[in-house]
């Protein structure tokens, strides 16, 4: 079970190393007692809860060593995995934190606030860079490859032989690509894919292991360079989007652990909230460097981060996707050796539309609803298929598993998965060769050369060949081409073959471990078919000089088809206008993305909400299902409840932060109220780091009376130790301290959030979402602790076909 | 002191007709005990603290006979009024509201979402109309004037008696004016300005009275058309922000109170939760008609409604947002003979900048920063200006009033606004006159005749006094001529007297008694200097042909201006965006955004802000002020609070709701704990309103029990009887029905969200601005009913110069 996750896993690191595939292990029947579909349609119902149950993040990825073998076969997409924690977004205001504001004097809280200010500029300048190098080193790689390969072609024309330069095409490709899936799938797993699901997550306040790291971030650099100039059916955007969230997450704390090194500044953000609306920021710069839009990064960051959203942020994330657009655009335009001029259309990502070429007028309206239902339609088929094929990786990876359990060693999985990438990579080059061999699209070539690297093969001299305009050309100069080349460009054979074929390849490329992205190969999809749909557009109307531009149809073709896939409206809008220079199209592709969400949605989830689902995250939606007032907080929360004294034995607590088949992480402090009644009254909230940190300073009752000069615990030993708790078996406690007692009373955070039981879920939900908890405490009319809402809580329930369903909770 | 606030005042109603000015007064000493100001240096403190009270609206306004004299004339800004409530934003989850949620299917569900899109269309629809019909009228109107006035001029020039055509047209601007003033001052007072801090306000949470009726709508409209086509220094795009949130508020409860007529349609939105995200669609609306930006919309509503913000509402905004640009173009396209071309250039607000007269280079951004910075202060400047003009029109108004006090009627207020109006629309005709007639800067005339009205006077034929192209035209297309016509259209001088001119003009006309909007006018005095800038730098660099565009600075001024006035950001660059058709400029227009609004604010708030406190309206800002961890729930409630038991007297609630001294509007509902005890254990919230309809329906337990056939009171009773209920007055309850019980458990919400005592501001302040809640109950660890926290008790604190600072709460 545990490799049945592993392989479409984002966050597990590849753990074949020690010999033997360990299992953390779904635990059948024991801990998935039953779960229940409800129906919204009245009577009476009852609904088995299970315990909630947090897992320690480094503690599941490195010491679950569970053996044993899965019992079946659940399907990933219906449960919600306990692995994934929650941000604790809402901060603990315990003395310590309270004393330090109050402290704190106006000054202090401007610094602070420059201080933020700086760190989204570094941000921006940082992503900006990094998104820099990827576009050069891709462009001069992919450039070097296409210059070989053309030479080779050119030079075997003539002569025959052209299956060496197809096979010297593939091996460059597969070469490539081998680099870019080794490096992902041997070093960081976690860099696979576009990064932008995890990145969703994260947003929406669940913490992907590793996903923020310093080595994912090189890895995913590197592999995204890789797998671009390897010719794979991929873009660079998703990585660089990635790449900015790990930079923000990186500079705002002012310290790297994987570089063990400590800058002792912006200490105070060392904390999830601070380090959360970094994040967004550093998301947002990266939009922003990908697609040149700062704008649309900005709306990027709100549509995913939604909840949490104030407008104070706003402005700084607006400010780090400026800094981050200028700072490319400058080094960008030095690279083009045009320094300074930051209004060159050449910045603009999928080239300017000139404003002449972009009339369109009232009747062509219900045309582009129609281009972004299809869009819809093909984007469901799109994930339909994707989705399908993600299942099957995971099936053979179960049959792969249980060969190993049978000691005939198939192979290992992350050698499957480079050999998986690099025959991809060979596929793609093979069947691109094949096309622009048996195409005859023969065009001339202008007079100003503006194609990249023109294939001349069979055609007459002075002619290229036009299929290669599109297969032989990185994705993104391939969408450029179809969206301004000038009509006659491209026979509408040429591009029917170019579309089925690229749909398939696109479709089969995402999901492998290589570092890249879905939105170029979308774009290219949609533009294909968007500018076919124009050439018959002109066939048919004999008259109109409207209908002659392909290119406009190209781009409503590229939005719905990316609209399809990933039905995003907002930013996605504003993403393209800003990449394409041009306003008049705005309201044209909006209503393009807003049909083809409908249509899609009708089918099937977007292409990230479905890897979420496999991923079985916990992901809060915007609301609580419609039909979800049936449900209250005393039928949705967790009990009973781990609680603690305010003055708790030292060995209590050691041993329930032991004990692993609970791994709680947070837990209500109470105040007895009676001998007899086993529920106390709720005085405060405290949380397993914390109780970690206290444990490994011993802030222990006996030993503050006994040493009397002993340090005051402060809030900076808790930054410090953030985020990488140690493990609570990392601690040594003696059997005298475990008779000690710890008083909770300065550390619990005293006023935690807290809802009566008979709460409906829409209203918990609702709180829980709109203040980015993690733990909420139900309580009755005593203000006794009767349960506690966690994610896990409120992400179970979803409206399936037949009204709300319940989601198994998995240990996977 | 009434009448102080009623100069100033959006809301109330013009009240001498009835003979006297009545004075809802201040009660000086008494309610406003003291007010102390607290520096977040440490040291303890205590806060004297005032009972929140809560006035119900319509009394306010239409009741309210107390007379006295002003002790002393307060600051306004330093004052809270509690006259404004807050929105009922939190919905009340009581028993009724459940059976019906859960009574409703799956397919229930649906169908409100889709009414909710074909609202949000409706909304656009409307807006789009509302827009299109003021832009027609405006044009028409202000082209007759122009035309009558040019051919007088035309008639006089060479005869000489020009002052004749001064007075003509001084005089046509008068009676334009006049009737725009008239019907605002006399018939509805609430449409005065340019309606956006209202709508600011009620997006906040605000529910500032007649801000969103039919009336206002019709005053509004028909105000604005006067007072462009008048020729005084404004816009029509406030306005037009505001219709769009009126149609909204109306179109959403499917029927009008003013025009007494129910549809029956959309019952289920009668309340404030769904009102007031329709009114967002609807203000989101009207900017995207108002300068063709549709983004730009959804984003203004965004950073003014921030707090309360979910994604499937902002695609609905956006949504809404589209329909009303397309429904504005598409009806402009047929008026300019173009039926169904979308794209046409003329649709895009301020002209399109076209793509290659759009370079800018790096050493330009220093440029632009400077003329941020300038934009800024002048801004400042501005605001400065017209906040002493306002104060100085409040003083105005209270020797007004004292002469009225002394029987000495001096003039009613409504005519004094209307004099006012109409002199500084003779004063603008005048000044205009005198700029053109004393310039001599003659422009050949082009040979497209770009011109609108160009007025020769003392030019040689074929020229045209180019002064006459920014006086002699509406703001909007001075704006369009400033941006767009060729280097050398205008002289340095012209544009420095305009620019002085009009910013005087500009400054005091916002504030007159007339529906009209500041944005036009802040963009033209921007455009001005900003134009006057390029020209001087192209005088002093000799060679660059990058500086002779001096349009490009005109655009970059008239965002400083704008910018430094109303100090919006992210919302603000992409409507210059979209309204100049070209994103080249979005990064230099963001930054000129942010620099204004950093230099701007380092002097004064924006203009929005200022007439927001000086109508000491409680607005919510996004977060606590950061220097306030000092103080906790405890300090900043209200208490003692009126609570009612699960089953009460129907005495004991008419005597509490009869009650003006407070005029509470939510009460806990508790169960006594112990006899000795006076605080009971908290079991719900029931709201004034609900307590009204129960009253009204004589939902009493000995009834119920006598009339077994009595029909069940249901949620359909309540929205009826949204949004205005009755007073408390009229409902007749006779002697023996005050000794009947009634039962509030099914009316009242269960589950009020509370807060401990001990919780500190800044948490307090994110829960009630994140839930957008208007009574917040503030329990001890017994659950007992300690105090209630309302908007007042938020929004009184603030970061003034010296620290915390604490506003008084007044009842005017």
């Amino acid at each position: 079970m545990a490799n049945i996750t592993k392989k479409v896993s984002w966050s597990s690191r590849g753990d074949e190393s020690g010999g033997g595939e360990r299992t953390p292990l779904l635990n059948g029947s024991e801990e998935v007692r039953y779960s229940r579909q409800l129906s919204g349609d009245g009577g009476m119902f009852h609904i088995g809860r299970l315990s909630t149950v947090d897992l320690e993040e480094d503690m599941t990825s490195d010491e679950d060593s569970v053996r044993g073998c899965p019992k079946e076969i659940p399907h990933n997409e219906k449960l919600l995995s306990l692995k994934y924690e929650s941000l604790d977004y809402d901060n603990s205001e315990n003395q310590l934190f309270l004393e330090e504001e109050r402290r704190m004097s106006f000054l202090g809280f401007k610094c602070l606030e420059i201080s933020r200010w700086v760190i989204c500029g570094l941000i921006g300048f940082l992503t900006g860079l990094i998104a820099c190098c990827i576009d050069i080193a891709v462009e001069n790689l992919a450039g070097l490859k296409y210059y070989v390969v053309k030479q080779n072609i050119e030079k075997f024309t003539e002569v025959g032989g052209l299956s060496i330069s197809l096979i010297l095409w593939a091996v460059l490709n597969s070469a490539f690509v081998m680099v870019g899936a080794v490096i992902v799938a041997f070093f960081e797993p976690g860099a696979a894919g576009s990064g932008i699901p995890q990145i969703k997550c994260y947003l929406n306040g669940v913490k992907i292991p590793r996903v923020v790291r310093l080595k994912t971030l090189v890895v995913k650099v590197c592999g995204v360079i890789c797998s671009v100039a390897g010719g794979l059916a991929v873009g660079k955007e998703g990585p660089m989007i990635h790449s900015g969230a790990v930079v923000a997450a990186g500079v705002s704390q002012g310290r790297s652990t994987s570089l063990k090194k400590d800058f002792k500044i912006f200490e105070y953000f060392r904390r999830d909230t601070e380090k959360r609306d970094f994040v967004s920021a550093g998301a947002a710069a990266g939009v922003s460097a990908a697609f040149g839009a700062p704008v649309g990064g900005v709306l990027f960051s709100l549509e995913e981060g939604a909840s949490f959203w104030n407008q104070m942020l706003t402005w700084r994330i607006f400010f780090a996707s400026m800094i981050s657009t200028f700072t490319l655009n400058f080094f960008l335009s030095i690279y083009n050796n045009k320094p300074g001029d930051l209004s060159s259309p050449g910045l603009i990502n999928f080239g300017r539309f000139e404003s002449d070429s972009v009339a369109y007028n009232l009747y062509e309206i219900p045309l582009f609803i129609v281009m972004g239902a299809a869009g819809g339609l093909l984007g469901a088929l799109f994930n339909i298929l994707n989705y399908w094929l993600t299942i099957f990786r995971i099936r053979f990876n179960i049959l792969n598993y249980w060969l190993t359990i049978f000691r005939i060693r198939y192979v290992h999985r992350p050698c499957l998965q480079v050999m998986e990438a690099m025959l991809v990579a060979a596929v793609t080059a093979t069947v691109s060769f094949a096309m622009i061999y048996f195409s005859n699209d023969c065009q001339p070539l202008g007079p100003d050369q503006s194609e990249d690297y023109p294939l001349q093969l069979f055609c007459a001299d002075g002619e290229y060949n036009s299929m290669a305009t599109a297969f032989f050309n990185t994705p993104e100069r391939s969408v450029r081409s179809l969206f301004h080349n000038p009509p006659g460009s491209y026979n509408p054979l040429t591009l029917s073959l170019f579309t089925l074929t690229y749909f398939f390849l696109a479709c089969w490329t995402y999901g492998l471990t290589v570092s890249a992205g879905v939105f170029i190969p979308s774009l290219l999809i949609g533009a294909a078919w968007g500018r076919l749909f124009g050439i018959l557009l002109a066939a048919i109307t004999p008259n109109g000089s409207v209908w002659a531009v392909p290119g406009k149809y190209a781009l409503m073709g590229a939005a719905a088809q990316l609209g399809g896939i990933v039905r995003m409206t907002l930013s996605l809008t504003v993403i393209m206008v800003e990449a394409t220079g041009n306003v008049t199209y705005g309201l044209p592709i909006m209503l393009v993305l807003l049909t083809a969400k409908i249509v899609g949605d009708y089918f099937v989830e977007g292409l990230y909400d479905i890897h979420i689902k496999l991923q079985s995250v916990p992901f809060l939606h915007l609301e609580a299902p419609a039909t979800s007032h049936w449900l209250t907080a005393r039928e949705v929360m967790g009990a009973p409840v781990t609680c603690f004294n305010r003055i708790e034995k030292v060995g209590t607590i050691v041993d329930v932060l032991s004990n692993t088949s609970t791994n709680h992480n947070g837990f209500p402090v109470v105040v007895p109220v009676a001998a007899s009644d086993d529920l106390g009254k709720i005085c405060g909230l405290i949380l397993r780091s914390q109780l970690i940190v206290l444990l490994k300073h011993k802030v222990f009752v006996e030993l503050a009376r006994s040493r009397l000069t002993q340090r005051k615990l402060q809030l900076k030993d808790f930054r410090d130790a953030y985020p990488r708790f140690p493990p609570i078996q990392s601690i040594h406690v003696s059997q005298d301290e475990r008779e000690c007692m710890m008083d909770l009373t300065e550390f619990m955070n005293p006023t935690p959030y807290t809802v009566p039981q008979e709460t409906s879920l829409p209203r918990v939900f609702k709180l829980f979402r709109a203040l980015g908890l993690r733990h909420l405490v139900v309580v009755d009319s005593e203000n006794r602790v009767v349960g506690l809402v966690t994610r896990k809580d409120l992400a179970r329930y979803h409206l399936g076909k037949h009204g709300l369903e319940e989601m198994q909770l998995a240990q996977t």
